[in-house]
């Protein structure tokens, strides 16, 4: 392969033996991580990627279009609070303002980009580049395949996600002698709303809905809650079920805290769409993995992914490997050798099935 | 009055004029108070006792007893965590042990006492002193006689108390890849706990019930939580019922823990028994209620005072004022002209009942 690493520290190797022509099929996922992580999300893609082009080369066939490895360079956004910043780049979709970002130490984006030698211009003027697909592999992060007893599965749709804060404003007294007939419990109308939440949740095919965060105040063993903050983080492949889903536990909180007699401060803090993968390469991958032998499954992704960013340029779809336990960001984070080998042999199979494309022809 | 300092810094001031013989009437409640708080959680009970001798010397009538009025130096506990140092050292009840806790700054008390131009050892070394009753005059800081319209009440019990700390241990995972149906959220499982204590709590007539804290890790918005750690406060005036109540929530979060398959921590932090106030003086209060045209009501203090250390030298009560909205421990604490008026009334009426007592015969 040929090798060039870009202004933000992606790097992309490059097979183009003779006779592969036309816009290239990207193979890749990310090279970062986040603190205390395994070993697998991310890397995994990035080295089934070189396996494949390793195969491709000692074999001495094909591919008909060239091949681009790309690791890309920050897809959790650990250091910036923005994710993507690295397919973001490749795929000239970088925000200029996401150069001012600072870290924790206060150094920006654009100084980050400057100390590693790079030009902080060539993260935003790159061009939009052509692609006539890209194929993700990536560890599933949860417990679908495992529980199923699947080495693989094909993702149809990376989730749409529904982030908000909930406050509540109660009332606070103290814990002996504010009788029980008299109080307005932020925590206990907040306990409602954890549950209500959770019951939605269970209720919606294919959807997650959770609160991973709460405090309250004054927030002492002797006081009765006078405020409560939660986290709410809502996804679905479908947007309208997402939707729904959100207006029932909006709904459900709005008649807790009247009854309770609690304030409901409700902040949306982000609404994004569901992706969906390519109906056509969703259709390869599943094919590739019923000629390799395995029972096809279909599932969506709950986790953002680089085939987000980079659905927006080209075809995009992702094979997700059977992880240990649906365990992740930990470092217990463990695949098997042979549901790996699986994998790769999905994704050769589906690397070699791909024609040469001359323009893509997606409207992002 | 004569007035002396003690090691620990009650301020007693004894006022004994010709004619009054025996142990000592005492009067007092506590001069500290809680960061941010208002101006009439202990010092009212001083004042008054102030007010009460001054009464009885510009009548020129009476005591029979002499009468000692007290202002306690520690019964918030705010500075070294341990409630009552001040009435504990009044009462040769100090826990030399005490002498070594640090404050924030890592100030222990007995460095605190020697840097107030104190001995260490006096407060420790004090004999326990006769006293023929003691009576504390203090605000509510709860809603009962505001909501019932009575500017005072008789205490005829101080809450027990049990406080603990219930740790759950679930499996934390991603909000977006881990189904609802595989979860085992430890913030769901505590919000069944959490309104289970307040099912208990309203079900017990006298008992109040709260969690007043909440934690759970990792606690970030996408992360469901595995681990959450609850308070629990629970005070009643009859210690059998607390118990019951206790055991009722122990149940409760046993059976929501194990139908969750979440693990359950429970330590108890203190386990502190009602104080019951002397019949005597309580028949002596309301005598002197009903004489000052006033209903009569009885009550419980869900909150600690000095009189729960006094009760165990000398017979004990307390006078309680009606506080506006029942606030405490908030700079809007209030109370009502009159309704001191009445309560000094009262006071004075009773230790004006006072008898001489030469030993107090009470046995702690």
């Amino acid at each position: 392969m040929t090798v060039r690493r870009d202004a933000v520290g992606n790097v992309v190797g490059r097979y183009a033996p003779p006779g592969a022509d036309g816009l290239p099929l990207v193979l890749g996922s990310h090279l970062d991580t986040v603190p205390d992580a395994g070993r697998f999300d991310g890397a995994l893609g990035v080295l089934a990627g070189i396996a494949v082009v390793e195969r491709l080369r000692s074999s001495g066939e094909g591919p008909e279009s060239p091949v681009e490895v790309v690791g890309f360079a920050d897809e959790e956004g650990a250091r910036y609070g923005v994710a993507y910043l690295g397919s973001a780049a490749f795929a000239g979709l970088f925000d200029p303002s996401w150069l001012d970002l600072r870290d924790a130490d206060g150094v920006t984006v654009a100084e980050a980009i400057r100390a590693a030698g790079g030009d902080p211009r060539d993260a935003t003027s790159a061009p939009r580049p052509e692609a006539a697909a890209y194929l993700e592999l990536h560890i599933e992060q949860g417990p679908v395949l495992e529980r199923e007893g699947l080495p693989v599965g094909v993702v149809f749709a990376i989730a749409g996600q529904t982030r908000a804060t909930l406050s509540l404003h109660g009332r606070a007294g103290h814990a002996g002698t504010m009788p029980m007939a008299g109080r307005q419990d932020a925590l206990a109308a907040a306990a409602e709303i954890v549950l209500a939440v959770e019951r939605v949740g269970r209720d919606g095919d294919g959807l997650v809905a959770t609160v991973g965060s709460i405090s309250v105040e004054p927030g002492a063993a002797n006081v009765v809650p006078g405020e409560a903050r939660l986290s709410l983080d809502v996804r679905h492949p479908d947007d309208g079920a997402r939707a729904a889903a959100v207006a029932a536990i909006r709904q459900a909180a709005a008649g807790i805290t009247a009854e309770r007699r609690i304030g409901l401060e409700w902040v949306t803090l982000q609404e994004g769409g569901a992706v969906e993968m390519s109906v056509d390469l969703r259709d390869r991958l599943s094919a590739a993995i019923a000629a390799a032998g395995h029972p096809v499954r279909s599932l969506v992704s709950g986790a953002g992914h680089d085939a987000v960013v980079l659905g927006r340029i080209c075809p995009a779809a992702m094979l997700f490997v059977r992880c240990e336990g649906g365990i992740s960001h930990d470092p217990r984070e463990s695949v098997a050798e042979d549901d790996v080998g699986v994998a790769l042999d999905v994704l050769e199979r589906t690397v070699r099935g791909q024609r040469a494309v001359r323009r893509s022809g997606w409207s992002p």
